[in-house]
């Protein structure tokens, strides 16, 4: 390692070469090589605009970074480990091509505000991606939920089967886990989408910069408004990091259901060979990896905002080195939550069938439909406390008794109570059961179909 | 332990004791009581509004509750812990207050929706104490702040003096986080005001409720559009600690620096005796202990945070039992972050005062002005890197020599580049270094005047 | 707030009343008392053996700190609020019992290395319980083993049936875990048990005291070789947490389990009503509300490890207030596990019932014998690969048509390959093939027989 | 991507390509290939031991996997994407190798106990690395400790000056955490050098392999009794993530220390510009980058600890896929303690320099000598908490008189309490308030004298 860095002439001697290798971002803040392009690009024109440099300068700079932009888009520049990071190796570039005019880039810049104008300005279109990722999770949702309006599944409490459900129904759940994210995600952006170019390095700077004319350009929406915050925030990443987390939450909800459904025992679902694997050696096994491969990444995002928090805790103000180690967190989260995002919505679309037969037989043999009983009373005058009781009860004898609810004759059901009638057995069909919760946001057929076409309408909308 | 839980009809044996105390929440879910209070009389009026109950039934019910509330504050009813949890217990006296048609309370829902609601309110609630406690301790910082405009500072970054700073600039940093910090907060708060009453168990209800009016009765802005998301979904509260540990992550930057400040070797700042305590064994300590102690208990947020998404992860729908200890973890956050913005606030107020003379003296004694040595060439034509490594080397002779800029002769100035004028002086003294910085956002006396002016139009406008 | 805080000589007023309950520990630390009493006891003796305190000034201490603890067992001695923390409770209460001699106490000893201590000898002890617990947990596990040699259950990789197993052997595996966690505990233990006393503030002390004494007194193996060290290391804390943590990890694994297998879809236990509830509005509802809770729970200790690591993180030498913050972590952690421990014990030993019929059937219909029609080609010196490829195609003929590996005539199975004889129905029949896995370790039958004996072996010796 | 993966006979199309890749390992699980290779050659010699194979082929295996590891070293062999995982590329090449004998290698193993055998292997031997650094890590620690015995440092509690210390003192702290260090990896090392081969999938195998065997050859202590627990067990990497967090803990302190010490404040040390950076605009910065980057990098690790616990919670027996994932935190945070510790044993060889004529003006001005005025009254019989409250006074009138307790007329001491003498001023000299604490453990001279001797001894026995 012979570079000579930058900051050198206060130096007396070399850096040891191992320690160069420690402080080097260079393999990972490669990532950010063309948002720095552009950062920089914007940075330029702002010198120009404001008489710093003059308006040839300026144009030097822009056309000088577009083309270290076109190199590496070929493969023609590729800054090695000797770079240290990946400001100074455009920077350096920009010499090169340029020639002196290209040491006057970073005036009235700093390392400070320019790493974090580039991470912004990364975080701001992979959030984007991650939307545009939930958007076609959630259609996948909607499209296999229209299908199944009239499917009934098994609801759960506890892994105890509690009472039917529209399939559909249960999708939207997961649905609206994703419409949150994606609303989740605006509000973040709209934090992460703020100018800290001009910060300097942690003062503000003595030239006469135009902040909003830099954050103009690349569409930022504000400017920090205090230099030393601008360049040690690193809320914007954390609250990401969060909300990433709470996707991750949502697709390991999803997995271990799928993983339930297609077990022996559930056997809801079929997973397609172009989705699941084989075993080493038990030629019998198709096996959900997919839903377990995202369940077990789900900590790897936790762990991620974990480390972040702790890299912030306790730091003094403004810029430290501790803040180097946001990236890999960032890029390693952005990355997988693009990945199981993009499995999770080829698994629905083309690697799971649900078995409709299955699912209407697991439905009928079993008191899901216990509830309505009460309810029946309930809604004949019995208080619903004493209903719930007398249910209790009838449930427990039929168990014994090896029956199921609908086996019961009418004068058993007269005998619990006077005020069962004939229609009891509609009443507890599980085709009605499903129907009769038909409030605001429950599984009755009716509300389904409402909220299927609402849901519709807003990722179409928005 | 020889109550009998509402559900034990269908069970022949009675619970054992040591499980029954393992599945009590009443010892921390106490907490809830007057929100459950709140949101069962809501439940109570819509029962009598859809005519499901008479409204007669409705009038007991609600001042059945209202006196429980009575009853709770007087300190007359306090449930122990045979109380398995609070909502048992509020049932259960209202039908000792009121009678049978206690007992139809529960008419059309479930623990799940009830549950979900009291939470929600709390945390509604708890938020906006928050809230409030931001804007005092935003307001002492700008109190501080107006004092001293003026009062450079030396600035850091890698905990090396970089630049000198106004020391309102330093505290308006604090301000912003905590700016962020109450913004957050009003999202979060979007995503905490969703109402999932009238989902039931999971699925609904048979029963011709009204979601809408309860929402409005308390106060809601929305109702869950699908009831197994509104019973199983738990994201507002795992945003909350998000929003939480930022907080806390930004207390604990402040109380790195108050630890430093009232070091022997800073001195920039001197606690007083109300906030501060001594040592058990060396008679002359005077410790920073509140600093110290929100720097501390940071870590408890992040962990609560962790706790709360592990609790989440991978469970199938809808509600299971594991829910139930979102509680504690919600609570304790809201205690500490509630204590720890108290002490600070407290310490900001009447704790420190800040030593101006010792101030004054280190920004005077150090090489923070070498930027603009730097920045005095560049603004005569000098590319900024060659104007860097320029002062790179006079830094270093200046140090060998054990002389600081100031002390340099023009003539030895000149010797290093012609550009130099008597004006350099000036240049570089620490008032002028500060107030040159005086791009939109940086340190200098003008930009932080209107800074200052533009916070307190914001604290006490929104 | 009126008390006298011991060091306010230096102080000329009075603490806020606010900050004085922030920095107070007595709500929590009162755990400690009867740790701290005791851990007084033997410096007291320590400072008369070495002759800084006569033998009638050591008695009287000795004797009054007794008193103490027969005042706090028969509740007539409950520090309040206003004690600050509870080794000023203590001093402050031995002063009164034995006037000034009290006051010598703490004679070459400070806050730090008595917290120190007594936080040892609580942990030490705590640790004891839950090895004790440990214990408990494997010998019920052996119980239900020694029953169910022969039980057959499937067995799961992927949550896909895979190959039949001893259920026996299955119930070892969580055996082996605990004795892990009882191993790692002791080795927890040896870092625990090292005395900090007389490491003093952080330097040591000038009095002539005899650290080595109050260890033997103490029962402590070592004493901190550094004082610095003694008084600022948690790593023994956090060194419990990590295990705490494992300990959750696998009460949690076998947690998930107990609710599939308490599924309507597995069915393969029976939940006992004393360990079940039931649900408010769901009459035929019977919930694993136990597993579920210490399943949840699991995140809870999780987030205390990682507050204490927090805790530390970049904390100069040698103590700083953050470290008070260890103590609500580490006590609730202990109290975590050991309800989860005693929780999971309860359920597994009067709790739950294997339906022995419903696992015969399962494991008689399914693929999970194919590995052994691979393992009987390979005997019969089939290549491995080649074996498994004729295998899976001859499952996937099979689920085409209808059928289970039994169901394949001979002739099929020459058609297939001619290695195949008659033998092959006996070499797939469940029972053999778990016999067949005789390998060490294994879940052959004999192989199990044999881990039982030596697991009992194992719990009874050490 | 093309390739069949060996489990494709049972399966009738292909893997979507999106999902072959999200599955796909071998870009990190390559870091196995040579203890893959190892293990392989092991079990291979063992089924030649056992009569499972002949000798012939039994050395065909061992050679041929030889070859690959030749191939590999020297660049020759180096699986791509389309690979999977680096044991299928392995069995691959070995097949290409030695023809149809290469499909013999999985007889009688499976990926599940093959994959855990790899990363234990990897695991141990990664340990004893980071021993060893740990120990040349101590070595640089004591050799400064030795040229600094009798320089005085200020110590410190809560970051206030507390009470002079050796320096040598100070830095034997860290020694000792890197013991314990040291001495937790060994334990760790114990639970990771267990064989799980030969456990086969789950359940063990019906061939008549010999587990000991194979242990024997890889130089394993123990082989895993239970199937089940072999396959899933991954508490030896979390018991390793915890004893690495640790070590970063311990860094991160010291870390904390060095950026401290190097402040423009502290003045302790001086950082070389081998082992500092500059900045990329403030000429005259010289920063502690090495420590600041091992500081920011521990949340990293405590964030693969977090993220493997949260992996393993709730996973039912036995291997689920979601443990592929332990691999890449295991392996980042092995790469990142051994970089951390590389870099701080360089920073400390060559990197700073103690500045202790700055040191030895510190340790003279200011009140740390308190505890010695107070411990030499109680010497003289007075009781320690008077002595100290009378202290409390005296310092509280010199700061407001502006003078140093050394500054005190005997007249003035004698009037405070006649027991003081002439030798008070020796006593309260710093070198002499040092060589007072001369109690096991304390920072006397003469105890730092031996400790540092039987640290010397300590590792250069072991």
């Amino acid at each position: 390692m012979t570079k000579e860095p930058t900051w050198s002439q206060r130096f007396e001697s070399a850096l040891h070469p191992a320690i160069a290798q420690f402080n080097a971002s260079i393999t990972f803040d490669i990532e950010l090589i063309e948002y720095d392009i552009t950062g920089s690009q914007a940075h330029g024109k702002m010198l120009a605009h404001t008489g710093i440099i003059s308006p040839e300068e300026g144009s030097l700079l822009v056309s000088g970074l577009e083309q270290i932009r076109k190199e590496y888009r070929t493969g023609k520049f590729h800054p090695g480990i000797d770079a240290e990071d990946v400001h100074f190796a455009v920077e350096k570039r920009l010499t090169e091509l340029v020639g002196d005019v290209g040491k006057k880039l970073h005036t009235a810049r700093s390392r400070n505000d320019q790493v974090g104008t580039d991470t912004r300005l990364y975080l701001r279109d992979q959030i984007q991606h991650i939307r545009s990722s939930l958007r076609e999770f959630q259609s996948v949702l909607l499209d296999i939920a229209d299908n199944h309006i009239e499917t009934l599944i098994p609801g759960y409490t506890h892994l105890q089967r509690a009472q039917p459900l529209s399939l559909a129904h249960h999708l939207l759940a997961y649905y609206h886990m994703a419409q949150r994210d994606w609303e989740r995600l605006e509000d973040v952006s709209r934090r992460v989408n703020i100018s800290p170019l001009g910060c300097g390095a942690l003062a503000g700077t003595t030239f006469p910069i135009d902040r909003h004319y830099t954050a103009e350009l690349l569409q930022f929406d504000e400017v920090y408004a205090n230099s030393l915050d601008g360049v040690s925030d690193r809320d914007f990443a954390i609250e990401f990091l969060c909300a990433a987390s709470l996707i991750m939450v949502h697709l390991s909800r999803l997995s271990e259901e799928v993983i339930l459904w297609s077990s022996e025992e559930f056997r809801f679902v079929t997973l397609k060979d172009s989705c699941a694997t084989g075993s080493s050696i038990m030629p019998q096994k198709k096996n959900p990896d997919v839903p377990e491969l995202v369940r077990g990444k789900t900590g790897r995002v936790f762990g991620h905002l974990q480390a972040m928090l702790v890299m912030m805790k306790g730091l003094p103000l403004a810029y430290n080195k501790d803040l180097q180690e946001d990236k890999e967190a960032l890029f390693d989260s952005v990355k997988t939550v693009k990945a199981c995002l993009e499995a999770m919505t080829i698994l629905l679309r083309e690697g799971l069938e649900f078995r409709t037969q299955r699912l209407a037989e697991a439905v009928a043999e079993d008191f899901s439909n216990a509830t309505d009983v009460a309810d029946y009373l309930a809604a004949r005058g019995v208080p619903f406390r004493e209903a719930y009781n007398l249910v209790g009860k009838v449930v427990k004898t039929s168990i014994a008794a090896g029956k199921l609810l609908k086996d019961l004759s009418l004068s058993e059901w007269q005998e619990l109570h006077p005020a069962f009638d004939a229609d009891i057995y509609e009443a507890i069909a599980p085709r009605q059961v499903v129907a009769a919760r038909n409030s605001y946001g429950g599984t009755g057929f009716e509300q389904v179909t409402k909220a299927l076409k609402a849901a519709r309408t807003q990722i179409t909308v928005e």
